[in-house]
C-alpha cells in the first residue's frame, strides 16, 4: 500500500491559536507510539496569526484513519473542537525525497 | 536560530506534472548532501492533476536561502522553469512534533 501524506490546515478561533497548538503537540506526542505515523509536525503560519498547519506522513491511509478512531485521539479532538473555526485537509500522494523512506 | 519550514506549491504547465516532479526529485537528491536540509519531500496533489507540493524543513532560513544560490540548484531551477505555471510558498514556523528534532 502506498504512503499517505496530508497537510491539515487549522483556523483557530480568534486568540486561540496557541492553545490549539498545545493540543496538537499533545496529539504529536501520541503519534510517537503509533508505528504508522512517520511525521506529525505542528507549524504556525508565518502570514496568518490564526492558522496552524500540521505536516502528516503515514505508512498508509488506513493507519491515518485508524488513528482517528483511537480513544485518546477522540478525546483530544473533543478538547480541540471549541478552539477551531475551520479545518481544511490537503491530501497528498508522496513521491519521494529527503526524509521519506 | 529557529528552524524554517515551507510548503512549496507548484502548478505545472498542463501535462507537465510528472516531468516537473522528476526534476524536484533530483533537487531532493541534492538535498541529501546539504546538512541544513532536514526534509524535502515531493508530493502529488490528490485533488488537482497539475499540482505538486514540496514539504521542506531547514535548520534555519539562511540554510534555505543559501541552497537557492547553489549553482546545481540554479541549474535545476532553469530546467524546471518552462514546466512551471506558478509557485506559491507557504512559510511556516515549526513548533514541534514527531519527526522534528
Amino acid at each position: 500500500m502506498s504512503k499517505f501524506a496530508m497537510y491539515a490546515k487549522f483556523k483557530a478561533q480568534p486568540g486561540q491559536r496557541d492553545a490549539l497548538a498545545r493540543i496538537l503537540l499533545e496529539a504529536a506526542e501520541q503519534c510517537e507510539s503509533e508505528q504508522g505515523c512517520e511525521l506529525y509536525i505542528v507549524n504556525a503560519s508565518d502570514e496568518d496569526p490564526d492558522i496552524i498547519w500540521v505536516t502528516e506522513l503515514w505508512s498508509d491511509a488506513e493507519a491515518h484513519a485508524e488513528s482517528l478512531r483511537n480513544e485518546d485521539t477522540v478525546a483530544l479532538i473533543g478538547r480541540a473542537r471549541p478552539l477551531i473555526a475551520g479545518v481544511e485537509p490537503i491530501k497528498l500522494r508522496p513521491l519521494g525525497g529527503k526524509g521519506f523512506q
